[in-house]
């Protein structure tokens, strides 16, 4: 294999708590990529040879973002219902009917076609690593086919039959498909499940169908995933620790046990808390406190949650700039979160850092510091680094 | 001269009132640019014949953005003084002492250089006219020196040299600078002038200070611009009323009477009141009310106040998107605000629009609608359309 110097890094962000300050940071530094990994990190005055050698002028570079929350297959786009939501008409979750028409109706290649425009799209402004749901099919056949998809662009596919119940179909009768012949279609296809538990909204789903779906899910070999807390108080982020699951996301609506709760597990591997500060801004939402989590010791993971209805945003670069400016986060605590947090919140030890070992997976930003990400809002600077 | 045909427009965005809905548009439209300027404007199906084509492929195209309150000219940056504030300390206005110390010891080459970098990224988001003002040299030789260079990229020059009163320097003596000497250098290079007037910051000025800042700049031949009521309540829009400015930015905090009086002006070209919610973002601040003024019948700009320390963004397209989530804005109102607000609040008829005469000042999105700029914040979907 040929091995590649990186040169000329202003700054390098690497997550080793050998270096300085909460996101292990190394200025004027080099890093050697070997078959893929992280070989070497450190001064560049002490850079060792390699075959081939690449300088970024004096720019940072730091891991690849990990986006842990995206609905990236489907088809079509509601960009009149987000117009005339912001005209005043309210959001009632209804839409989604709509996306799941318009993808049962697209063929293989449409949808594939559109998913890896996506995906390019948020490689190039640095993420590496992306989470795919489904959730739009909602029925066995759909449901499948779309983490067939999603499974040919990432290993970390969620199996999101229980997203809503699809109008018109009986809720009990629902829930038996989810956790009954559609999960055996979609498990071999998946590496996780969710639900959406948000009591109060009529097709989504009570803690104790949340309950059940998890339950099956795990006896099938899925890791757990919960959407919960996003619109009111209710019991998903609990459920998320009493499930073990692997993060509970949005949880825009925390109370004090529910944050007890959280800082608890979090002292044996608890759920990390993914917030998705893309929804609040595109829905006029308030925004979740991120620093109540991260001062009780939960881990936090920023993603897009990119979706047609809620947020159709793959930018994690704006995801890092709210969570500093509306979610209270400092710049280090916002770029963890973009990174290493999204990173555990997969339970993948091998991206979200630039520990020896790690895959080589590279943002670089047209600015001197990783601070630029929130300093220079809406400005397009960061990429993936590819080394050929 | 060539004449160039531009097919393929999915949605072109005119502000012609022949043409549909608040911001004139033409779906599935053409456009003939001739000796730079917009020659037709009409359905594909009826479009000329012209010496070269380009097909934008299914894209939206709209006026290029107009942004009307930039600090363009400077050297160095805060990046460090932005982090620490969002670990907790608060913005006092002092770093702006830095930029001063910066720009001064900058040579002419460094600033162009600088200047130019920010323009191109700015250009490729879509933006196609830039105001600038002065106001990080603050004494006569470097207020001049900065408008001097910014004339080279821009007619839209700001005299500011009534941005802060230089720490150590007598306030009666800094402003008879302004007033005297300052401007008479100043002003061969500068189409506007503007002052920062904010009772109650103790570097700006106050009403009476202000008033005869600008009474000085008329009587020069400046037009005249305001920056007011950004932290506080206070007579910044008054004052913009009763001198005739062009536009009043920042309005963060407008009572009832500012408003009224504002909405009355309106009825006879009184001033713009120009929106940055890229400060509010970036200093962690409650957003105004666009709504508010637009009910009340007053133009309003969006722009994005580049600076070091306050809003370090060029990027129109958050401006939009910030301006329809947090800013309570329809996306119609938005887009406006981002192209004929801007233009009106320069003053200018031939930009901002793209009705039959104007600039081809063109920018075209990867989407099929402007919604699309709102709908998919953070995504860089904008850029300006080159013609050879």
């Amino acid at each position: 294999m040929t091995s590649h110097l990186v040169t000329g890094v202003a700054e390098l962000v690497t997550h080793d708590e050998r270096f300085s300050g909460p996101l292990g940071v190394l200025p004027d530094a080099a890093l050697v990529v070997d078959d893929g990994r992280v070989a070497w990190v450190g001064p560049a005055s002490s850079a060792p040879d390699a075959d081939r050698r690449t300088d970024v002028d004096g720019r940072a570079v730091l891991p690849g973002f990990v986006d842990s929350h995206t609905h990236l297959v489907f088809a079509g786009d509601r960009a009149d219902e987000f117009a005339h939501r912001m005209a005043g008409a309210r959001y009632t979750g209804g839409g989604i009917a709509r996306t799941v028409a318009a993808t049962r109706a697209a063929t293989d290649d449409e949808l594939r076609t559109r998913l890896a425009a996506l995906v390019a799209e948020a490689r190039a402004q640095g993420t590496t690593t992306l989470e795919v749901k489904s959730g739009y099919g909602l029925d066995v056949a759909h449901e499948e086919r779309l983490l067939r998809l999603a499974r040919e662009v990432t290993t970390e596919t969620t199996f999101l039959g229980a997203h809503v119940v699809p109008p018109g179909v009986d809720r009990g009768e629902y829930l038996a498909l989810v956790t009954g012949p559609m999960l055996a279609a979609c498990a071999p296809h998946a590496r996780w499940a969710d639900v959406f538990c948000e009591p109060g909204t009529p097709l989504a789903f009570d803690r104790d169908e949340a309950h059940a779906v998890l339950t099956a899910a795990a006896s099938a070999g899925l890791g757990l995933r919960v959407h919960g807390n996003q619109l009111r108080p209710g019991p998903g982020a609990r459920l998320a620790v009493e499930v073990g699951a692997a993060s509970v996301d949005h949880a825009t609506h925390l109370d004090d046990a529910d944050v007890t709760a959280l800082a608890d597990a979090a002292r044996h591997g608890g759920p990390v808390v993914t917030l998705l500060p893309g929804v609040e801004l595109s829905t006029r939402s308030p925004y979740p406190d991120a620093r109540r989590l991260l001062d009780a010791g939960v881990e936090v993971a920023l993603a897009t949650d990119c979706n047609p209805g809620t947020c159709f945003s793959t930018s994690m670069p704006l995801m890092v700039a709210l969570g500093v400016a509306h979610l209270r986060m400092t710049v280090e605590q916002a770029v963890r979160a973009a990174t290493l947090g999204g990173a555990r919140a997969l339970r993948r030890d091998d991206v979200g850092h630039l520990r020896v070992g790690a895959r080589a997976d590279l943002c670089v930003l047209d600015a001197p510091s990783v601070a630029h990400l929130a300093y220079r809002p809406g400005v397009p600077l960061a990429r993936t680094l590819t080394l050929d």
